[in-house]
């Protein structure tokens, strides 16, 4: 790893993520056993309230205070033909974020969550005042004829994530959702998974918003021309995020690292953001435990970035918008297991019998 | 089938049950089409909506008012000792749910749903201001050593569900999830199941509340003995439900009936709530198009029921408390899909532009 001045706060923060807190997670898994149910009744309700016990190191935790963030940028490889819609979708669709027209505006506003948009690489110009207005770049260069990135560009983008995290906490946040917005995003995230797990492209390359037989073979070619120039090594999760990744998903990947190391749970999207989350992964294997796994989407990739990180998801409803729309729903998942954990009457609480007053 | 006169307002109730609104789905279709997002990128919350279309009338549907129908009734089988709790629990903890302290009321809260509470046939007093009480008797008998209920006892269960389903929409009723208490009540729909599906008792039995493999295969020998002396006719689905099934089987059974006559989407619960949707297929083919099935139970019988039932369902989640849990979980997805049908953008309002435009 190159260290430069931005390198040693990543690699600070990194370091600064705390390990679970297995005594919230005790104090969790005992409370569990005493409320008004069937010992595991409740299945992973059950599972996730102690995750985030632990996560947040306390044992009966709310998730009250709640964001969606949304990393948007363009990327340079849509000059290639890899997506059914044209580039300028990306800045229109955040002016639809800002006006709170799309799924993950009317998704949030169901869960209780704030929406944080994020331009962090759009390659058109957008004024707005709720706007978070932080581009590194207008969208990353062709990586089917060189590097997305430099390493520095992805670095600045990593700490702009950082960055808007910190900004959320400070507004109280209890739970964080990923979301993102790009035309061309796919292509990226299948690059760069192929790179991490070292899986043909064709594997992990899909139909994106909506690609027939042809283009999908297309997109296949270009984004193995792209590795066969660009040569990421899959020991380096920067370079490979720099070469062929996207300014959204380093984007998220300062979300994720930032959320975990201020203990907060984090909700992952779908494919962009799984492929943030597995960068994340490769660069601290603790941050994994931070990780809740929405749903799958219907991205074929995906399925290798959540098996290679252990994460089953929580929702199965053949998603494949982004925008952390999968995320929000889940959210309303999470919230469940943590009101059932804290509300829930105990046996003794409510006069009901146990197993055990049978068994005398 | 016998001819009473509550057989003839429930097969009048039957016959009233229109088909889903052909116009108004092919509607919603279209306006999946240009909100601002990917066709079919939302997966099955189009799915959903376009569902909540045809069966409400409505091209674009509301589900604000939401109420969780608890269903709780006592089994004579119980004494045979098929399950880990004493049956005093059924009375505890309906009275938890009278005081707010169960999951259900966690969760129905959550989701901004009515908790209605039925004492349909517990086997001990329960007083309290908020209980429906309409006990039809204290327990069914026990189907080890003859039939559960009469017919008539059944019918005039199926009937305090239409009556209870009725009063809820005369308080405004917009999406409605069914729950269940009762110990014994997962032997019943296994019972139910195998009767009606012709499987082995043994396919279709599970733990209940967590019986160990002896404890299980006392409960299978149970049930083949209840289905051996009682030769309940799979032909008849009032019959199997009479002899082999529950007083809140039958309830939830009148309660979806009612809905689906009045027009209002149904979510199932667990594998209690799926016996009863069970019995209404086998009444009304029709009213399965008003079902919204929201959870995989871990009792195996209910995969058998929701494949004859052909249904998929929104929640994988190892559940297996019944009281409606799992059915007001999904309810934030229906809620999901008919806001962003909804309240999400259009191309054309957004300016955001289409795949025909990038042909151009």
């Amino acid at each position: 790893m190159e260290y430069t001045s931005n390198t040693h706060q990543i690699l600070d923060l990194i370091a600064s993520i705390p390990p679970l807190d297995e005594n919230a997670m005790q104090a969790a898994r005992a409370r569990q056993q005493i409320l008004t149910k069937p010992a595991g009744s409740l299945g992973r309700l059950e599972d996730l309230a102690i995750q985030v016990a632990g996560i947040t190191g306390q044992s009966l935790p709310t998730v009250e205070r709640k964001a969606v963030i949304v990393m948007a940028g363009d990327h340079g490889v849509t000059a290639e033909g890899v997506s059914a819609y044209p580039s300028a979708v990306t800045v229109q669709m955040v002016y639809n974020f800002l006006r709170g027209g799309a799924a993950i505006n009317v998704l949030a506003r169901q869960a209780g969550a704030r929406v944080a948009i994020v331009d962090i690489g759009v390659a058109g110009a957008i004024e707005h005042p709720e706007l978070i207005a932080r581009k590194v770049m207008p969208g990353t260069a062709n990586m089917a004829t060189g590097a997305a990135m430099t390493r520095e560009q992805a670095l600045t983008a990593i700490q702009v994530g950082i960055d808007v995290l910190n900004t959320q906490v400070e507004q109280g946040l209890d739970l964080v959702a990923t979301g993102d917005m790009g035309i061309g995003n796919t292509t990226a995230s299948s690059a760069l998974t192929a790179a991490l797990l070292g899986i043909p492209a064709e594997q992990v390359t899909g139909r994106g918003t909506g690609l027939d037989d042809a283009q999908l073979s297309h997109k296949v070619q270009v984004i193995e021309r792209a590795l066969a120039l660009n040569v990421p090594d899959p020991n380096d999760p920067l370079d490979v995020l720099a070469k062929v990744g996207g300014l959204e998903i380093a984007g998220l990947v300062g979300v994720i690292l930032a959320a975990a190391a201020r203990r907060i749970p984090i909700v992952i999207d779908g494919f962009i953001s799984g492929a943030a989350a597995l960068v994340v992964a490769r660069l601290s294997p603790t941050a994994v435990r931070y990780f809740i796994a929405s749903h799958t989407s219907v991205e074929q990739g995906h399925q290798y970035i959540l098996q290679e990180l252990g994460l089953t998801p929580l929702l199965h409803l053949n998603l494949r918008l982004g925008e952390g729309t999968g995320a929000a729903l889940a959210m309303h998942l999470v919230e469940a297991a943590v009101r059932t954990h804290r509300e829930m009457a105990t046996f003794t609480e409510a006069g009901v019998s146990t197993r055990e007053d049978e068994a005398q």
